[in-house]
């Protein structure tokens, strides 16, 4: 089933009531479609969130500790007491360390959370693969937010990451991200090769988030 | 009344369930006790702990942004809706650029928060008192987590950093940190010019925390 | 005497033999005119350049540690080594952790460097005095490489600056920063109540820098 | 031939004229035996080195930019200027962001030097010769600087990581880090598959670093 990952990022129209509100609205588009959405709304916001809504809740960020003396650090062990079930690492907004990225699926693993790692080129695509996360969100920075899909800007990018994660970790899922907000972008993120889409401002700052939510999902 | 603020780091002792039962026994001391507790939480656990307890719920970070396309930030906003009363910023574990601190009081300002700065020495503490941050909370890294009370080890960092806020930014009030665990601690704490104490490791890793917490509020 | 400070950032204009040839010109305005240059190339130019030139070298970051098991950090005694003669601080393209600026102070002032603090507004200023660096640089990150001089956008960040840091070290000396290309820029930077100015783009990247440097010293 | 890389980091013994009388040895070393020995001074440093020796100067770190409007920034331009022949990347007292690797990696290609990306385990390993640098240098941070060698405490790290490159990049050459000091440590290195060992305290604080890496390679 396609995986369409909704980034939340930390806009007013996605933060606490709101966040519930987009959250609960994902639900229907998941139950009402044949598609799996994962929400990642802001840390605070998960516990309300994964109290409310049944689809999986993703947190932003991680960091690759256990338990300890660590003080503003986002634990595996936190997220998944307030009911996440996975979370980004390395969104190209929260860039990590080679050896955190490492250090964060472990911690995840751990802790029963999923992990999709965030890309930039083919070249990181292959690095953070080999790391073996649950998936990699290929996403140009530079058409973060653009409105631009990079499977029309750049499909090279989409379509030799997807070959490039076969060859080295073939069981590593590869999402599509950076501009992605109509039928036509999911659809060719597919084509692609790409297992779904990592998306955010094109939803969260459309006018009726509902309508471009059905928009994406029934233009596929 | 005295200010008691209670770090609760990312021990397994004081993370999910085990936060909420930790904060309850706090709320209990602040009734029972002449001294004002606040408790500070992983941020996934700020919205269950805030629902249940009545004592203020500070955040461990924060970052200085506003509402935006940021993904793994800690925004007052969110802390604010998860029902947070403040945070800390800048503790020795989760140390910020000298702007970012600037930013996050701002941050903190315009959606009610609270602040407490931590600093290393007296230098740093008049530079964050210039900030006008609520608090500042003094803890030398060398005693953070050690038992060696910095009352003890060095009162001077605690005498000098209380002249040095007077003379910059009076109606900022002074936490002495690092090390603090027992009763004479906190009394020493106060009678160095200090209105409270910031700890966390003492108290969290103590076998029967209740009694730990008495005995800090009883022996003062 | 007004200082002049010029930042060679990492510009192909301002690197290997280029910034030996920039170096020499500075020298030759140093000479010619009242003013005192000194020269920001990168830290790998920096043995070169003071060999060759007899005007001040600093670098464009140093980090706060002493002599030890350290890789890849730019020591001051190093520096030092090299011929320099002081460093910028937290630049706002280098932007370092409050304590770290402290530290880069104190290392600076045990190996002889001189310290020039980058900061971003009033409150950054007046936190950053009181670390008591030689000097701070009130650099808006907005205006800097924007052609348009601080001076002339919000001349009250530099004169509310000037007054912060009189107030609370007033040994320390006010650089006007971000924007600055001209002559009339220089004059009102001064009138303003700053001691010079640091400056980068407006110079490295004029067609004829040494042209560029004459206007900016004959226009005040 | 064998490869010894020796990391000068900032120490006292390694900084300034101590850096170039070091180097000196270092080229003594590598014309008497059968070795090639490469130094790794602090930045400053590089360009008295690489004028007065003729063996490779590597730098410690190197900031994955072009030339362009950054500041405090070690370019591989101005390290290629300064005379020297490649950099490490990513040493475990400088870890560097995942994308930043990468870049690193393509700005060293483009400047003409040759690059060494140390890694902490086999995972990362993976994924650093996946983004295919000249080498990699593997150490797991527990064991640097403790002189017990990594060859004897945990040979599988080294041996699966040069399978583990064979795998996904045969052309990356793997050194053996943490903890090196003696001919039999190097011995024991190249056994396990590896071209040669990135080394630094154990000779830099020797009594007599002359002698101590004539021990090195001469017990090999």
């Amino acid at each position: 089933m396609t995986l369409i990952v909704l980034n939340f990022k930390c806009y007013r129209e996605s933060t606490g009531q709101e966040a519930l509100r987009l959250a609960e609205i994902c639900e229907d588009i998941s139950r009402d479609y044949a598609v799996q959405m994962v929400v990642v709304p802001q840390v605070a916001d998960i516990h309300a969130i994964s109290e409310t809504v049944k689809i999986p809740v993703y947190a932003q960020h991680v960091d690759g500790v256990g338990y300890g003396g660590f003080t503003g650090h986002v634990t595996a062990a936190s997220l998944k007491a307030a009911g996440a079930a996975g979370s980004l690492i390395n969104h190209s907004e929260r860039r990590l360390k080679l050896a955190e990225v490492d250090a964060a699926i472990s911690a995840c693993r751990n802790a029963g959370l999923e992990t999709i790692v965030c890309t930039n080129n083919v070249a990181v695509t292959r690095a953070s693969a080999a790391l073996e996360p649950d998936y990699v969100a290929v996403e140009p920075p530079e058409l973060i937010g653009s409105g631009i899909p990079v499977s029309k800007a750049n499909p090279s990018v989409i379509r030799d990451s997807v070959d490039a994660v076969k060859c080295i970790a073939p069981h590593v899922g590869v999402l599509c991200g950076a501009g992605i907000t109509h039928g036509e972008d999911l659809r060719s993120a597919l084509e692609l090769g790409s297992i779904g889409v990592l998306l955010a401002s094109g939803i969260i700052k459309a006018k009726d988030q509902r309508k471009a939510l059905e928009d994406l999902v029934t233009g596929a």
